[in-house]
């Protein structure tokens, strides 16, 4: 174990360098949160498929627990349960365009992960980042419980729990429990609890802040204990549930799954659910009486439950829908945490867009219009008026909105087609628009994956600890 | 699925070209023998401790259902649930004495497997040919069902079903269904069905054959089918009580385990079994009812069954006892089959050797003495006493003897003192004489083994082949 802690150590020191700046010491949030026996009990996994270009390798690490798929090269480092998603890296002979600018890709990206410690998080190109292209790096970094690193390059960075980057190059930044960036690129910031930012720098600039005490109630971190909410608490609850699917070498789907579609073995899938055409199931989300239809994804450590979804449904990493009905073309962010009750349902209309990070909790039903955006800490219809606005109404502003705690600057228009042009590519890239022919995706790709799992030394000084592996085809 | 056809085309050619001068070809034994498609099934797995090097690396082979344990080197082959064991592979400094040399070991040895198939066999260093110390190669090789290649370089050679080699060098040679080679080195052989030699150039010479008609009721090898017999139907009979230790992730011994004992995690172990300290019970190894005595060890693929061993057995690979009682320092050697009944049991005494590829099979009770030889095929008392000698009296041999289907040259006392070094040296490298601090062995080392598992291709062009792997520290 005494390999382990060292590794531990020097990660936590070389954080606190690059954070020196903004006087941040992130010992007493890290030291104890994982008990390193932890790191002995899980085994790591590592899809194999002839769609995914086979490139593993891992050295003087810690992975338990931990999910792979697609080409991937990394480095030393603990990752605990986290999932490391290399299917949308880039190619060489690729070529990335970004602006004027046609970059030819000139050797296979890889993900390179040193000396960063990352718990439960999900990790997933693809970066458009244009100057660091053949790299996805994480380096220097912490993410804590259910953070999301999303196409977004990290060095010196800490993530609190819920915690999401998207698309984003970070340096020695601090990203707040449960907030969002998606900027481009930022450096030596510290980003609020409970903020959800998302910027296109000379474009438009979306702002929008959780009021922290009603925030703690769902999810709050505070040193020296592990995160704590309701949230928490909901995810913590259904822990035993993928007991099974971990437990068992070989096992199959528990509802039908038809030929255009895909479920993860290492998915929890529980009865009353349906899977429709095209649709994609991740490994670690949660189906519970939810009918999905075609089209629709449920992405990593994401849950559904006693819900409908009509059709081209986007439920984002690590989104919670419960008792809801949910039309067609909607799109559910990043840890979004949306719930209604058995006799208090929630309706969404077709194509709205519910911004990462919403929280919606509500004790009568709820319809939110079909073609809406939404944000924040909704609980009744009153604040779903302040807290959200037509696509239509918000494409004809130009210059700034504010709406409760959001502020909106810039083209409105352009933030809707952004939005929309992103939605359209992660339906795409997940086989929504499959037509027996054209347009595979990952719901076609991913539909036979077979698993090396992965064990540490199981005592010793290098207990806890992974062999050398590399995987290759 | 069409590059594992072909892998597998290259080899027969291969094997064929290597004994054209037996005129011997193997197709119609090979041909259609394990359907491609059973390749994809299962898993391999290897074993992962701080007491054994690791260095396993494999490229462009199949590997289903195959197990690994210990530094290992290896190459393109079809294995098939076979055991390949590299914990007594030499190291680098090591010196190896072999009559008046001492060689030193330049570099750490490997096991490399090229171009071929080994279907269930059980490969083992370590071995002694001091020509090769440190490569232990099998080469253009098949070895079909429950074949024992163990510290038995090979290269161009044919293994029927049980077959074993021993300690010996081989290039062309057919080893018969369930004969038993110990000979040192050996070329352009076509060593007969159920032969059973033994050979020490300039010392002794041992050689017993089953007779044919008997042999074929337990074990026989017909080409164009699966092998068949009773011995055959008594392992298949038993298959699916190993489904669940391959099923299940993490699996807890079922009966108590000693601290200075170790139970393999892919072993069987049946209600009523004891486990007595320095007891070493390998994977695939099968106990049912079965009371091991300190420091006994049941090898892998070893079945023991309503049996009493009193202490410092071994049970070599392969061997089976059933309904019998068996004193202490006994040795049972490769594929034995040794079958009492519950009211006619078998009751073997203190000291005795039980040849490789004996065969007991009684109906009525029968008693071996203490100090005991004993080969060849055996039904009743007289069968016994044809088929066996007290190692005082075959120590008093100095020129030759012959009982039955047994022929005995050179001396007695050199065959006698190599038996029973060989088996002091098995129960020490086991582990049987650990006293708490000194003579740790097998038993002691492979206390708590972690496992990484390796699947292959699901479909494809690749199906059923394997990614290439290394593991390294």
């Amino acid at each position: 174990m005494k390999a382990l802690e060292k590794l531990l150590d020097r990660i936590i020191q070389r954080i606190n360098i690059n954070l020196r700046e903004l006087d941040y010491d992130i010992s007493p949030f890290i030291q104890n949160l994982i008990s390193m026996n932890q790191m002995v009990k899980f085994y790591a996994f590592y899809g194999i498929t002839p769609n995914h270009p086979l490139n593993f390798e891992f050295r003087h690490s810690s992975l338990a627990g931990s999910y792979f798929l697609g080409k991937i090269r990394t480095s030393n480092s603990i990752l605990y349960k986290s999932d490391i998603r290399g299917d949308e890296l880039k190619h060489r002979g690729d070529v990335f365009r970004f602006q004027k600018f046609k970059i030819p890709i000139t050797r296979d990206e890889g993900i390179d992960i040193e000396d960063s410690f990352l718990i439960k998080t999900l990790v997933h190109n693809f970066s458009h980042d244009p100057e660091t292209l053949e790299k996805f790096f994480i380096k220097d970094t912490v993410s804590t419980h259910y953070g999301n690193i999303h196409g977004s390059p990290c060095d010196g960075c800490f993530l609190g729990p819920f915690a999401t980057v998207d698309l984003t190059t970070m340096r020695d930044c601090v990203i707040g429990t449960f907030a969002y960036v998606q900027a481009g690129e930022v450096a030596h910031l510290n980003v609020g609890p409970g903020n959800v930012w998302v910027r296109n720098p000379g474009e438009f600039n979306f702002l929008y802040y959780h009021p922290p005490d009603r925030l703690n109630h769902y999810i709050n971190f505070i040193a020296g204990r592990p995160p704590q909410g309701f949230i928490m608490d909901f995810v913590e609850d259904r822990k035993d549930a993928f007991q099974r699917v971990f437990d068992v070498v070989n096992i199959g789907p528990s509802v039908p799954v038809p030929a255009s579609a895909s479920l993860d073995r290492y998915a929890v899938v529980k009865p009353r659910t349906r899977i429709s055409e095209n649709v994609l199931i991740s490994q670690r989300a949660y189906l519970q009486n939810a009918w999905l239809g075609k089209g629709a994804n449920a992405q990593e450590h994401c849950y559904i439950i006693n819900s409908r979804l009509e059709g081209c449904n986007v439920t984002a990493h690590g989104a919670k829908i419960i008792e809801a009905d949910l039309g067609k073309n909607i799109f559910v962010g990043f840890n979004c945490f949306l719930r209604g009750r058995a006799n208090s349902r929630l309706t969404i209309g077709d194509e709205s867009i519910i911004m990462p990070h919403t929280i919606i909790d509500i004790k009568k039903p709820l319809t939110i219009p079909p073609g809406h955006l939404v944000w924040g800490l909704i609980t009744n219809l009153q604040e779903l008026e302040i807290n959200s606005i037509a696509l239509d109404d918000l494409s004809k502003i130009n210059d700034s909105l504010i709406q409760g705690n959001m502020s909106f600057e810039g083209s409105g228009i352009g933030f809707v087609t952004a939005f929309r042009d992103r939605i359209h590519h992660i339906l795409e890239a997940n086989g929504a628009f499959f037509d027996g022919k054209k347009n595979r995706g990952h719901a076609q790709k991913n539909q036979n994956i077979s698993f090396n799992t992965i064990q540490p030394y199981p005592d010793g000084e290098l207990q806890g600890l992974y062999p050398a592996i590399v995987i290759q085809p």
